[in-house]
């Protein structure tokens, strides 16, 4: 297929491989025209994957109509938050009805949209082109070509059984699922516990711990997924447990490193430039305490790291308060 | 509570502090009687936990029925396969009706019975006074007096409650259940998957293949705790998710040291000999295989640990084997 990568990021750069890898054309947009130059010229994306060299097939512009033209998949890798902006300069450059897949995992903070519906909205694209995919990718991980599962959803199977043909590697293996709303979900509340289980980490805790935390916060991540009309088996299989673990295992995780780091005792502001990327659940963990208080769900983790984000609890106590809870009986 | 601690090694040790900080009279056996005149006195477990200081009110034995005499609450910490055989010393010493707790994670080979089974019938002591412990409780943590959470299930309840009252400390947070069979199946299982896991970390895969194969480990854990009359909540929580992220995250865990060795090209006698310690998962690998065969429910990553311990193929094959299974919508 004819495919466009919207974002020059790890994960859209490693994406963007694996299309290489699966046979497809691919044009890369980003906005960073260093990026773009060391793509074109020296096969490397040197900021997110130093010392590694990229396909030769592999083209990158910074002008998103050269990225769109004729393609039939468009991937989406981008901040969560700057979606909807990027979306808008897209709108015009797009003609047919192409298969547009997210590989966003957040929520939109103003409207508590998943980022399947904000694509909807603004490319005004039918539901049943659109797909997302999740699971445990760690960008740093594909990029070098080690084995993967990962799960692509859409409403239309055959959508899915597309873009999954399209990506599927001798590395990399995509299982298909219909379950969009438990998907993107999954896949933005686990960047709000992996920040949790980092405090903990950051405050020396050991692997019991991170377990009870990761323990819970699936506990947590699934209950908002019922009532949401997710399906509970996407929380139990690769979109949820696996992402979540994975995120939460590797030191190769942003959130979890920006968790850690809070947890160091480094102040927002510290740990913002620490961290130099985009630590996705820092937007998403309001937004999804929003989503839970809307459909009154308690969401103890997700609200702890909130009140952490916002400086009105340490993270000490915030552990404590996760580790401290009162009720005898597990279930 | 006065109580009698079975088995000196790492778990026992801890546990038998665990006790201590909880305001009970302790007494530790151990087989070893190095072990034993370390702790009375120096207050230590070399072998064990090196370093570290064990409180002086921990005392300990060679001699079974000088553990016992009085004790209202037995801990048992041995290894699975010895279990039958420590039963029956301990049978004579046993008067009255204490309350027995099973600490092992194992399944025994020759009658394929849980160990809260095995000691209900060895001892003669009834069901509804026999409890278990399990969870995500790494016992170089536990040492540490690190935090951690724990599940203990019993029949009765009021059993289970009594447990906890005589466990809980300000570092350990013991939730009950009436879920035994779920309880011991999770922890016996978990020993499994985290060989496989450790193949893998072997073998040099990262977090993406770690995470996968702990997903579909604990949905395997899950499909033969359905069958079995295990509660599927059991599984999601701290005795099953919990305790397979802690064990297959940790390099403590000697389960998925064991299975690491394998993969980094180890024989299983230079393994055997390296890990020094048992691995339960190797002796309870089989006997879960059988269990599944006797349900006729399908547990690949179980099959792929026992044909690697058997010789039968490489754990290079069997990591292969389960990254690509054929099948294309993942549930």
């Amino acid at each position: 297929m004819k495919c466009a990568v919207i974002g020059g990021g790890s994960w859209g750069t490693a994406f963007a491989q694996i299309l290489v890898d699966g046979g497809n054309e691919v044009c890369l947009w980003a906005r960073d025209a260093e990026v773009v130059e060391q793509i074109n010229n020296k096969h490397r994306n040197e900021k997110f994957h130093p010392g590694l060299i990229l396909p030769v097939q592999l083209c990158a512009t910074t002008h998103l109509d050269e990225a769109l033209r004729g393609a039939d998949l468009i991937a989406i890798a981008i901040p969560s938050q700057a979606l909807r902006s990027i979306l808008g300069e897209m709108a015009d450059s797009i003609a047919a009805q192409p298969i547009v897949i997210s590989l966003i995992k957040g929520i939109e903070l103003q409207t508590l949209e998943r980022m399947s519906e904000v694509i909807h909205e603004s490319l005004a694209i039918d539901v049943e082109r659109i797909a997302v995919l999740t699971g445990p990718n760690l960008a740093g991980e594909l990029i070098a070509r080690q084995p993967a599962a990962g799960v692509v959803a859409s409403k239309n199977m055959s959508t899915a059984e597309r873009v999954q043909h399209a990506i599927a590697t001798d590395y990399f293996r995509p299982y298909t699922s219909n379950d969009v709303t438990g998907c993107e979900l999954a896949g933005a509340m686990k960047n709000v516990i992996a920040l949790a289980v980092g405090m903990a980490v950051g405050l020396g805790m050991g692997d019991n711990t991170r377990a009870t935390v990761i323990t819970r916060g699936l506990a947590e991540m699934s209950r908002l997924g019922k009532v949401t009309g997710a399906q509970s088996a996407t929380f139990a299989g690769l979109a949820g447990l696996g992402d979540l673990v994975a995120t939460c295992s590797s030191p190769l995780s942003r959130n979890r490193s920006f968790g850690e780091r809070l947890g160091q005792g480094m102040t927002m502001h510290e740990t913002i430039v620490a961290t130099k990327t985009t630590a996705e659940g820092v937007s998403t963990a309001p937004a999804i305490l929003g989503l839970a208080r809307a459909h009154e769900i308690d969401v103890p983790i997700t609200e702890a790291v909130v009140d952490v984000l916002a400086g009105s609890i340490s993270t000490a106590d915030a552990v404590r308060r996760l580790m401290a809870r009162s009720k005898k009986s597990e279930i």
